[in-house]
């Protein structure tokens, strides 16, 4: 059932919570940047959409109840190894050894923000309380805002609410730490699926675009989809549409 | 049994996790200032010494099972209105109604920094990931740093570990969310009781002296006392002895 609430003002929003890989940070071109200067012999861009590949069927072996509870930073690291292993047989990656895989698996804590995304969140700001509420965990999301300037009023993490998006309790999670009605919280992102299942809880949502998301080679289709309270290119426009 | 690292050296501490409530913000002016404006018929600093006199002995019924586990705002409000009873009783305060009893609970979001704290915590951002570790809830402790300007890196709270400081799973907490030793996060705060606690754990510490917390009236004993690795004066002061 869709309870998403029909009023446009803004006025009735207080707290902005963030998707953050892919929304408000490029995980695709940092990934690609550091994995091609470690000159590994493999395809930056390619690792790192493998990578990225594992999150989803990872998260999914938690919420299903197969692994217990289990951070982020883990997850990385069991998909890091399988993929290492992939890529050695099929593409001869270079070994490496305890330190740089523990160093490679922390590039998700130093991934570089979309260039409008800082400036965006510093208007953004003014208006509402601005939060994460990503399945990162909270070290690493910690130290990703430290790293990029991101400058979040909170750091909220599927960590604090013990469950994985799309699980209702991290959207109403972060109503209730607000003490505020669902409709005066809205999901920011770039991912239909996710606002999909926060307008399902009774947020408010904004799309925003983020084509390269994949990689200049892999644009993303970006259009309109219906159901969303805003849609915006960037975080600076979506601070224009909201009047901030 | 004492764990407190004997070193002193400050490059060998990440992070500084700090009590909020007389540490870092001045609860009893603050609360003083607001209930003598409001006229109640009450004396101010009077009110907040015995709503603050209740915190404790209310945290020890969620810690000993009595309760359920319950935010601080819930607490304060159950504290608040036995207290508007027992000042109704004795000194004739005058009457609120529920809008307003919620307006004035919501005072601990709105208490003022001490006049050092925002300038001695953006200096120590600086060096080190600079965190709350309070008892009080996520959403009290964002608007609190919001409106006050204290500019976290990230905000931690009891509500993160659903235990209350001094419980060992709120220090050794802070230092499993950054993927630290103990010895690798330091508690700063101006009750040794909390400080002892986080000793005991393994962290490092840092005494604050905040001589008026209970108002100018009732000085507290601020003279060093033996454990801690630090001891300041206040923000600025341990901003100059860590080098920031």
């Amino acid at each position: 059932m869709n309870t998403a609430p029909k009023t446009t003002d803004p006025a009735s929003i207080k707290v902005l919570a963030f998707d953050i890989f892919g929304t408000v940070v490029d995980w695709h071109g940092s990934i690609a940047r550091e994995v091609d200067a470690m000159a590994l012999g493999v395809d930056g861009g390619e690792f790192a959409l493998a990578w990225r590949a594992g999150y989803q069927p990872a998260m999914r072996r938690v919420m299903s109840g197969e692994l217990g509870w289990t951070l982020i930073d883990d997850l990385h690291r069991m998909i890091l190894d399988e993929i290492l292993v992939k890529f050695g047989t099929s593409h001869g990656i270079k070994l490496l050894t305890e330190p740089q895989k523990r160093h490679l698996n922390k590039i998700w804590h130093r991934l570089d923000a979309w260039p409008d995304s800082v400036a965006g969140l510093a208007r953004l700001k003014t208006k509402f309380t601005i939060c994460s509420l990503s399945n990162g965990n909270l070290g690493l999301l910690t130290n990703m805002a430290k790293r990029a300037g991101l400058p979040w009023d909170c750091v909220l993490s599927a960590e604090v609410f013990k469950a994985y998006k799309p699980d209702p309790r991290t959207y109403l999670g972060v109503a209730k730490v607000f003490d505020l009605a669902p409709a005066e919280v809205m999901l920011v992102a770039a991912h239909h699926d996710d606002l999909a299942a926060a307008r399902g809880c009774g947020l408010h949502t904004a799309y925003i675009e983020r084509p390269t998301e994949f990689g200049a080679a892999k644009p993303k289709d970006v259009s309109p989809q219906e159901g969303n309270t805003f849609h915006a290119q960037n975080l600076l426009a979506l601070a224009d549409t909201l009047g901030c």
